[in-house]
């Protein structure tokens, strides 16, 4: 889609994301509480089970394979981080924030399960992820903590909620590039470098080491949306498994409505180049996959 | 209101309330962010701040004092068992839930911000709480991540939101007197009885006073819900701050409509006599306070 040869994905790349696919599904399967009750539980499974790309789980797995960190802990965060981005969606897409009522290619949670479940549930899904992060054993209590504040200032009123409350002021306003960046850098960019740096914190990184994740997680957070808007314009619903083109109809800045289509590409894979650029600088982290996953991130068509 | 003579009530209690309700307007004030983007903040603040008992903050105090527990631990607990409960209001009076337009003697957030912004609100509240409960440094991680444990366990599935699930699909439907404390347990109980144990887990209470905690928590959460239920047919909504009579007119459940008025009266006096005698078995607490505040979450009149 962007210049991104598929060759530059490293052998092996498919088959450690599948077996990650079907481990986030399995987690997710197991923690996500059929038992809820009155149907809170059907609904909140109906929101994360059997669907999405799993990016963030993704990133927080590269990350801490990369600092050779714990699994287990590892596997916590990556379901922490997508039951928040699935809750965002739950309520991004109620009839009082964007009304869409497909998702994933189905029938969004409101549609399926009536506004106030939808509510409920997208609720339930932000507790459940710092339940998730904090059982009675099995992960150091500090690790907990430092897990907990990554998550809860990423997807917060500096960070995710934040960026959507600005997304939410801006349709039909003009904003230059810079006010677009920090927009995406709070609704969607904060939450893939939380991703990362949960994913580290399962480890011991240097400082130094961070901070590298710390970098290539915002470019790649950057990049990221960048996709996003230009995935926007130039596929289908079908393709994509949301409703395209719904940002140039509801008069949202985008990428490609302040850059333009080309710039927006060149744009994408400079930032790709940024994030790889910053793991060089840290060549004692195993970073194969996070390398991966940014050519993935920009080459991607949903 | 029901049989509680105020000379129960130990004198300096007033005095210590005030104190508090001082302190919890302060600490909101302090960590609400007026900065949050695109009017985010605004409506957070508009939310939380200038209102209400604060009775959750107020467990929590009550109960760090009565194990002698750190201060700065308990600020934080308070303040963000205070947010979840503001946040769980805000989603509650949308119009897809109980769509309330009074609460606290102020128009509810979406019919002052409108209904994304509040739904945004809560959510980025909902975050808060967590952010609040692990700061960089001044609380040791292990006490961060069992607050924010409890915190999650009380407010999620299992819990607040759980609650509220089965609210929604009790409307019109007979429930009896054991479905309807299921109901309240979750709903309102477990977030009380989670601010007791977060201020006991802010010192070193022994197993038997965490339980006796535990099991005061339980009822007092309870006896504040029959007199909630009394409440909503007995006072006018200036007195209540909030609609009366509405859980009537909603055809819900209530303990007056399952119990009658009269034996409603008696079981919350009885779950209060349940909650001193609970304190009786652990004579080491210094559980004035808490004595004090089961004698005013019966006696109160809003």
């Amino acid at each position: 889609m962007v210049d991104s040869p598929d060759n530059a994905v490293c052998a092996g790349f498919d088959a450690w994301a599948k077996g990650l696919l079907g481990r986030c599904e399995g987690l997710l399967d197991a923690w996500v509480p059929a038992d809820a009750p009155a149907g809170l539980g059907a609904a909140m499974r109906y929101a994360v089970l059997d669907g999405g790309k799993r990016l963030r789980p993704m990133l927080v797995w590269a990350a801490c394979e990369a600092v050779q960190g714990q699994q287990a802990a590892a596997d916590r965060a990556a379901v922490a981080v997508e039951l928040i981005h699935a809750y965002s969606l739950v309520h991004d897409d109620l009839p009082c924030m964007d009304n869409d009522v497909l998702r994933r290619g189905k029938p969004t949670v409101h549609v399926a399960f009536g506004e106030a479940q939808a509510m409920l549930a997208g609720d339930a899904m932000q507790a459940l992820a710092f339940e998730v992060l904090t059982p009675d054993a099995g992960i150091e209590p500090a690790l907990q903590a430092q897990l907990c504040r990554l998550l809860a200032r990423a997807s917060g009123h500096a960070g995710m909620a934040g960026g959507q409350a600005i997304d939410l002021a801006a349709v039909g306003q003009p904003l230059d590039e810079q006010a677009l960046k920090n927009m995406h850098r709070r609704k969607t960019g904060l939450l893939l470098q939380g991703s990362v740096l949960m994913g580290a914190a399962c480890g011991h990184p240097t400082p130094q080491e961070t901070q590298a994740l710390s970098t290539y997680g915002d470019a790649l957070g950057l990049a990221f949306q960048v996709v996003d808007d230009i995935l926007d314009v130039t596929q289908d619903s079908a393709t994509l498994g949301k409703t395209a083109g719904k940002d140039q109809e509801a008069n949202k800045p985008t990428y490609v409505s302040v850059l333009g289509l080309g710039p927006s590409r060149r744009y994408a894979a400079r930032l790709r180049d940024e994030a790889l650029a910053a793991l060089d600088g840290a060549p004692a982290l195993k970073s194969q996959r996070l390398r991966d996953l940014a050519f993935k991130v920009v080459s991607r068509d949903n």
